[in-house]
């Protein structure tokens, strides 16, 4: 086994300390990525608290990283030492399925392997994230960060982004959309970003007046306050499609009427169980959906695009051993908008 | 006003008895239209049921016939006296919000007059249905009855038919479209019928294997049976547009699951709240929608695409007088595929 360090959890503590960790011997088709920098997704907080003392391994947060390759196994043959990388949050899936012919490993039938507290498909061990300073991945799950990118600003493209990508793509958004964005986070920042250099008419949906602002910052054409009635009726059906990333359970009823005839409001924030009135998609045929990450190719052209457009995160740069700082900071969503950790000082 | 006779239930009776009517004196834009044929609809049923003891008007049920128009308001210059006509579920709407304007007056944003129990945006009064041998309406809100569309059977059409037509079209149902339709009744059978016009490769779906040789009449090109797990699995992510047309609050989990990749479930069958589990949707990015009865256009496209492909419903023809039989039995699923009333016996 290869050895590394990075920031664990364990037990029923949900603060995060450095441990030593282990990686895997490379198979044939792995990569040894040395970790630069790494996201902080809602999910490592969720992953964090969800489980207060039932935790039966230790967990080690983080599936958004760019980093640099230091190893290769025999068999690869895209990668070489020194190439620079960016990794979501799905290192395998099963391959044969369905979804995957299509592209589609998030969809994976038999599940796709998590880039932490995942089971490897070969061994059965439970994956370790990627706030440590190395890890080791299937080489196809890796994907070239394209030259231009800054690798601090890209690491939150490989989950918030992505997870906005592929529903803005899969729903044809491009010029003459109308696009609403609801919550100005991780997501949905990068949403509006997106929305905007696909050539989308681009709107911003928030609780609070104050963010008007920002989303003229971030390139958006309109701004809703959500909490007042006027502007909610007034944009009522407007938008062929609204990105709701609201990460807490909520009502959907007052945003699918922003949706226009034919409409879809795809919400991205949470799990669980939702429930919405039938009235509120029949008036108008409008249509529920949801995504999550994002299979290998359209990952990759993301992350062209991306580099097209010079487009990266609105990131907060933190030394890694602020992690347990971060984290506390974004459970009050005190981040405009995503903080990434800089690996460096685990050396 | 004028007099008619018609089929009416008061005060807490769910049955319905012979009765005269008023019809309104006409307005310049009217028509009077001697009623001829007049389906049975589920929600005819679900009117008499829904509101035992608390009816405050007499009820009369009917929103799906066909007629003959025997007099015209001065206005009036799209119809003459003898013209036949089919008129759905709803007579008129405002006319001007942006439903209207395109052409969609089900969805009105000030709530469409419904043929019976909605209320007349000129005088107020509870409108009475077509269970009747007479009705007066304005004339934008009637259809002309295409030639070589057999009246009878071509009634069902006006409700039943233009709620499944709709989203299969806004769904882009045509050659090389998978689509399953859930539940073979009024709807299911119309929407099976109207796929394989489409050119879609249609499946029907149901919970009784025996309803397999009725889905080949209709011209299914497969058959799933919903209470066999192994089937249902194979059938997994497998259409683009799933109708689901269960009349009854039901788990729409096992539904979703047939729906492909960036596919819709459409349920039209009920309303109210409804719960789905965010993955359902999530994985394989599926849509949930619903639609319900047609706007002005799209009514009388469907009736031309059904006179161009000889399509109508499979009824059964019953005299007007048998309407409570008629009404038992639907209640009970007890009819292939829809009722018809004649309403001759009223003169």
């Amino acid at each position: 086994m290869r050895t590394t360090v990075g920031w664990q959890a364990e037990g029923p503590s949900t603060t995060l300390r450095r441990a030593p960790l282990k990686r895997r011997d490379l198979r044939p088709d792995d990569l040894a990525v040395r970790v630069d920098y790494c996201g902080v997704c809602h999910s490592d907080l969720h992953a964090l608290h969800a489980r207060d003392g039932a935790r039966r391994h230790p967990l080690v947060p983080g599936h958004e990283f760019t980093g640099t390759v230091t190893e290769t196994g025999p068999e690869v043959t895209r990668f070489t030492v020194g190439d620079r990388v960016a990794v979501g949050s799905i290192v395998d899936s099963c391959g044969e399925c369905a979804m995957c012919r299509a592209g589609q490993e998030n969809f994976c039938h038999s599940f796709p392997t998590l880039t932490y507290d995942g089971v490897d498909r070969h061994d059965g061990s439970t994956t370790l994230g990627a706030y440590a300073r190395e890890y080791v991945l299937r080489d196809r799950f890796a994907c070239r960060l394209p030259e231009g990118l800054d690798p601090a600003a890209a690491a939150p493209l490989l989950c918030a982004g992505i997870t906005v990508w592929e529903p803005l793509r899969a729903l044809g958004v491009g010029p003459g959309s109308r696009v609403a964005v609801v919550g100005l986070g991780g997501l949905g920042h990068l949403a509006v970003k997106m929305a905007v250099a696909l050539g989308a008419d681009t709107s911003a949906v928030s609780r609070s007046p104050d963010k008007a602002g920002d989303a003229r910052r971030l390139g958006a054409d309109g701004f809703i306050t959500s909490t007042d009635p006027e502007q909610m009726a007034e944009a009522r059906d407007r938008f062929d499609v609204v990105i709701d990333t609201v990460s807490v359970p909520h009502d959907l009823g007052p945003y699918l009427r922003l949706v226009a005839l034919d409409g879809t409001l795809s919400h991205l924030g949470h799990l669980g169980p939702v429930t919405v009135q039938t009235t509120d998609l029949l008036v108008g045929r409008k249509k529920l959906s949801s995504a999550g990450s994002g299979g290998r190719p359209a990952t990759t052209a993301m992350l062209d695009f991306c580099a097209e457009h010079g487009l990266t995160a609105d990131i907060e740069l933190l030394p890694s051993a602020r992690v347990n700082e971060a984290l506390d900071r974004l459970r009050h969503n005190d981040v405009r908008y995503r903080f990434v950790l800089d690996m460096s000082d685990l050396d």
